[in-house]
């Protein structure tokens, strides 16, 4: 039974780095997010049933295909080390949340529109790409903690001085701060936040030029920031990668020179013993 | 006969190749385009008879101007073989619709439009500048699936959650995609879309904010990612150029020290000579 | 009482190098942060008593730190040398100002909230950013000059023109620029700002693309000078660091190439030596 | 009286170079500034007498000053050979046109605001930061052109197409065009353009996404060009500047080496003629 087991779990593994797997699994995801978008038209009605059979089809699909990775690995342990199939386990598992209870559709609906996100799995390119967005994310904390102390001061200012202007706008300083990120974007900031404001408080204008240069003198300066970080490290590699080509080489050129320095002076004893030789043969 | 064609083929070609031609060819262009544009205008229908003779004048001249080019080709596949020679092509072909249909009137009248375009294949420039442009379309194919992606699953869930706050913005996930564009470009996202939405769900402002950071974020390091990798490739080049100038330099001079030391070891082998010469003459 | 003096002095600079305690700050701030948030609240007026409880207590335990800092310092005047100790004791000063007096109310709760400045002072990758930021002021002392004579005279021309058309939007200069700085913003220019001016004057167009064209360009080649005038002073660095490794090299290298000629003439010398001792044998 | 001339030439040369004269000169500009925008505003009526003496005496200051500086060059020919000199004496003659005609009052008025720019000819570094500006205007000529091309098709499809929805934003290519531009700069696109374009053309959606992806792809290639054509230009010159000093190391180190290749032929020479000396005497 041992045997029959791992001869299973060789055809698993042929079957999960099988080009044609993939296509299919990307094929069915797609499927799938279609599926969903379709059901966001009123008109899918009449094609009710056969999205159901389809999306049942699909759910059951994805369980096979996560059980069948989960069986080629040698231990289950192995499966939930890397990151993106614990996402992809995740997934799969949301999506089988029964659709019956008519509270939880909605829920079920929504976890299954991240069966989109498989597709990201998937692709080798996109989860790069996920990769390197991820590792983009420490290098923006602390600016991001700014930002945020910075928006945090201005609201609630700004709700302390403008709350009875409009209260939807500035009544707390969560309404404050999201009015703020409104005239960060330059949305309708003058005419639907700064005028009205300026019929009560004439120097209103102060407070929202600050705002606005505050942040995006700010965000310039992270901007500038990374290009440089990254720059700088990319620019670093290539020098080590063209420095040691060229420190290599010139290593050699020093060590064929101390070559040099060695024979001369075997050639200089040989010349000062055969000169001694003379004195000394002179001498007699 | 056959010798009488190729003449003609030898003035055509000089015809082609000559900078008055091609002149007349941009200044017919830039004529084509004055007159779509005066079309546009109301109080035109008085040039309305000037207008048409000028429009069969410039077809005409075209189709001329594109049969003397193929007949300067030594074989018509060679005309074709070339991309800019195909893009003027169906242009031409194209504004020779008739304009008589009713129907089709604003649809040759919109081919007529594209004659503009020919401007683009005349000014070597601005073929090279949408050389450039094309080159780096595939750097940005990955990065606009993520995009797609993102956009694909805020929209579902966007047209499952807000389709009855809202139907014209969130009735199906197509104009929930086009309503994303929209806060995309940060065009009354909050006024018009955010805002409303809150009303029903206090909550709404997660989703949108998720979104706005989110897509915010992928183009960012998009950009950056772009940048580096234009960089990346001009700095490969421009060390290599360098490099080999230099490493040139140091080959030069390693050839130098090597041969250094072969006539120091010519030298040694004589010293050595002279010496156990000396020894045998003492021991004599 | 001098010695025991020294030892409280020991004691508080113990005290203020000690990571609890500069935690214990970092969260007062927090929690001051979140009270002066809490204070926007409508319904915060039940927790009143106990709000105020909490501010008097976090107001004095500032006082406290900031005392216990000073008392730290061997001389006081060494306590105000520091930027950020100057930034500090502005900030716990200010929100000494007694809540009492009913207009002054506002202005005392202004002040508290700059008591989450604190944080940036208190965490040294922020104090490093906020260096960093000031550090980039003056690149853009001049290009902001120009930017305000742009505005400035776009502004008179624009008070000028159509102040007759809406008295709100062009009634003086002060008004203009401030429009002028939504049209910079791109906010809402053209339906409330453009297309009203053009019923009277139908070239404003002119005026306000040229002024769009002309600030985007300025700020478009200041933030590649920006970007550029940085990198070049990274790079700088970098050539002259990978370079100093390099030329250190170089210099090894000659210094070799030199000892070895030392080592030659010395060799030549008795080669001629010898020679002409030789020269001297055979004329005998 | 010649003599007397150059004794006041060289009084106005030293007026010039005056730093407390340049300072006076920029106050007046700035005090000049100040007066327009005071004129700017409605209640500065009673001080109308005391402006329009301020307002002669800066006309007439400036003339001075201009008269002076062409006194000051050795031939009125070097005077008008420096742009800046000709961008001010444009400015100053401008300013002339007299008050008192009625028509022509918001015309003077008008030349009268760009007595401003001459703070951009007084300051040294707003002359720098001008000339590179004007430098970076020939690279983006043929982008500027594309971009036109585009703007221009786009308008006259947009005309063709949509000219009976809103005559106002349709109505002729020019319109179209002023309506791209407003679509370009993400102004209500959506809300004010798009939507109501799509309730007579559903798939009007169409030619705006294409539209704003086209120019927005064109801006982002232009952009990320330009900052590599200077980086490239900049890079160039850095390492010309630190090639040269490592290509001088090594030209210099090569000149050592064959130093020691000479005198090692002339040792080798003396080696040999030892020798062959030897054998001689051998031979003997």
């Amino acid at each position: 039974m041992s045997t029959s087991f791992e001869t299973w779990r060789d055809r698993f593994e042929r079957l999960r780095s099988n080009k044609a797997f993939e296509l299919t699994v990307i094929t069915i995801i797609v499927v799938s997010a279609l599926l969903i978008g379709a059901k966001t038209y009123e008109e899918t009605n009449r094609f009710q049933q056969w999205l159901l059979v389809m999306d049942v089809a699909i759910t059951v699909f994805f369980l096979v295909e996560i059980l069948i990775r989960m069986a080629a690995e040698k231990r289950l342990r192995d499966f939930f080390r890397r990151g993106w199939n614990v996402f992809d386990f995740l997934i799969v598992t949301a999506s089988l949340i029964p659709l019956d209870d008519s509270e939880m559709v909605l829920l079920a609906r929504l976890l299954r529109v991240f069966r989109v996100l498989r597709l990201v799995s998937m692709i080798p390119e996109l989860r790069m790409l996920i990769a390197a967005l991820l590792k983009s994310i420490p290098r923006m904390g602390y600016v991001a903690l700014l930002m945020f102390i910075i928006f945090y001061i201005y609201g609630a200012v700004g709700s302390f001085l403008f709350a009875s202007v409009d209260e939807k706008l500035w009544g707390n300083i969560s309404l404050a701060m999201l009015t703020l990120f409104q005239v960060a974007t330059f949305e309708s900031w003058a005419t639907a936040v700064l005028y009205p404001t300026m019929e009560t408080y004439p120097y209103a204008w102060i407070y929202f030029l600050t705002f606005i240069f505050l942040t995006a003198f700010v965000f310039l300066n992270m901007m500038i920031g990374i290009v440089l970080d990254v720059m700088q490290k990319e620019n670093m590699l290539m020098e080590l990668e063209s420095g040691e080509g060229e420190a290599a080489e010139m290593q050699g050129l020093r060590q064929d020179v101390r070559e040099l320095q060695g024979q001369l002076n075997r050639m200089e004893a040989l010349l000062e013993g055969h000169d001694s030789h003379r004195h000394h043969q002179n001498a007699e």
